[in-house]
């Protein structure tokens, strides 16, 4: 194998499938990244939960693959001028790194042990921004659940069902929930993506308005970025039914500016620093102003936010970090807020449509 | 206690008290910061090497003082509204925040116990710009030891001598000396300051030109922003004669590009995946360039750079890192480096005058 390519391209392709190899574990070959030269070079990483390719324009002088340790391989590419950089396989998988005054000579693996994607037939494909599918993952990975004892629930619900696009997750305490209606129509679908691969997936996807593809089949899910795509793995079992987790009726609504709420979570939030399960932040709602308190060993603090209320009065108690969390992720300058009772779930929806919908669990008092 | 300020005067304030501030102690009050009003109000946070005070303007509706622990205080000022804040002392040491429609209520330390700052007379004051004291903090500091074994080594020395200020680090291996003659003249003297405070300080001074002052008594040394003053304690015992340790003599002598040497370094560090004392980095110097080799057992690194040589063909090997972090912090386009012989140190200097000196020994293979 040797090929010539611009080092600026070939260390784009490396940031992007180190984010699908491993760190840390027992079989060498998986830190590594496989290269292949074809007529273009196609960079590979592989965990076994998560894939990604990659291809980078080259001058290939002659075909062949190799395996290199990708820490290392990134080091050096990174660090090298910014020019043309040759790469060649000499004898005993020795691999010779080129580029103007500096040459490398390091110890590669043979390609043979490295795990192959698994293939995923691209059809029933829908186009989606990247934009906008990165900033779905963000508005509701933080609810994935981090038990492994109901492993489902790690993952995301990606559902597919009558022209909308679906994702939940949900950890027991609260749900987190974003849909959109993508122009291309497809077959239903549904699926559990793990957390673990939806952040990595979302840390490739950059904020930017070219659609990639999404294509699932029975186990797999391939993000089709062009140049590149990503395969995951699924999680396997049944998913919660969310949609009868969300309730219908509601007691008291109340209408409020979704940053200012957050900021006053956030403040009653500094004075809890043991556990915060033990000190809830309370809020009392009455007709046009929500009153959040909470009292600790440290102190207390007390907010008053305006809030548009319809309904009963009410007091409930909340973990703050799951109105945080939710409330973080929100675009919109005002948001709904739905109370059943005191004990009951609330939930976070947008004044108009039904984009999201958080929903959190109280603690009982 | 009561007063009025700006949210932003005061964090300003706090952010840069705290770093005098300890982290961990045993001694709750070390953790707190000292508020004391009077006609202005004077921040004080005093971990016992380093002590630092700051004015903050404020409308003072009674005098008084309390001390607040300087996490808690900082995160909840952070968080606030940009707005003005009331502080107010109650019974019982419980302190009031108020800002717009938050209310705080946490409990203070009585400042009985919260030490003093040492006092420092203002006599022998150098005047110097912050941006070029930070400067000389930053292109001295990384040489500074570790070794608790020689504790006058994990300073560095301050040292004025017939108008120049001299900053020297010497950890045993390597020794980092910058110079400046600045316009005010004082008396000679000369003490070491502790790394970690140096640290500290370098933090809190901006790349700005306005200048600072810096007083030197026998056993503090105070550096004054106007606003805002420092205090030191010194590392006692005499430091090492800096002086005789760099060779007035040399065998050879290479200019170069500082930038690509850099460079060529990193690069060939980063087959050094264990111990860097088992590889060493090879120079071998000739006329006009220099190679530059590392060996371990991941694999072999060349780099070749153009080098003005003066003097006699030399092979020498080095810890990559004692170069690294000299060349990092050189401003200089071009440097000199003058060597000995292949087991006698190297001095990294200017092409012109004497405002750094770099010493480095060699690795005897």
């Amino acid at each position: 194998m040797k090929f010539i390519c611009s080092k600026e391209n070939l260390l784009d392709g490396i940031n992007i499938v180190q984010k699908a190899v491993s760190s840390k574990t027992t079989f060498p070959i998986l830190e590594g990244i496989l290269l292949e030269a074809d007529d273009k070079i196609k960079l590979t990483g592989n965990d076994l939960e998560i894939g990604i390719e990659c291809y980078v324009e080259a001058d290939v002088k002659s075909p062949g693959k190799i395996v290199l340790n990708s820490r290392m391989f990134g080091e050096i590419i990174r660090r090298l001028p910014d020019a043309e950089v040759l790469i060649e396989v000499k004898e005993k998988d020795v691999v010779v790194i080129e580029c103007e005054s500096s040459l490398f000579e390091i110890r590669g693996m043979s390609p043979e042990g490295f795990p192959a994607l698994p293939s995923v037939e691209k059809v029933n494909g829908i186009k989606i921004s990247q934009k906008i599918i990165k900033e779905m993952i963000k508005q509701t990975i933080f609810a994935v659940s981090m038990d492994e004892n109901r492993p489902i629930l790690t993952g995301s619900l990606f559902e597919y069902k009558s022209g909308t696009l679906t994702i939940v997750s949900i950890d027991g305490y609260r749900l987190a929930l974003r849909t959109l209606k993508p122009e291309s129509q497809v077959q239903d679908y549904s699926m559990v993506i793990p957390g673990k691969t939806l952040n990595e997936i979302s840390k490739i996807i950059q904020p930017v308005d070219e659609e990639l593809t999404i294509y699932a089949t029975g186990n797999q899910i391939l993000f089709d970025l062009g140049n590149c795509t990503m395969v995951s793995r699924l999680l396997e079992g049944e998913y919660l039914n969310y949609s009868g987790i969300i309730p219908k009726e509601h007691e008291t609504m109340v209408t409020v500016n979704t940053k200012e709420l957050l900021a006053c979570f956030e403040r009653a939030s500094l004075i809890i620093v043991n556990d915060e399960r033990r000190y809830p932040v309370n809020l009392e709602i009455s007709d046009d102003m929500m009153v959040i308190t909470c009292n600790t060993e440290v102190g207390n603090v007390r907010e008053e936010i305006k809030a548009d209320m319809d309904g009963k009065k009410l007091e409930i108690a909340f973990n703050p970090k799951y109105f945080i969390d939710a409330l973080k992720v929100i675009e919109n300058e005002t948001v709904n807020i739905y109370f059943t009772t005191n004990i009951g779930p609330c939930t976070i929806k947008p004044v108009q449509g039904d984009d999201f919908a958080y929903l959190v669990l109280p603690i009982r008092k």
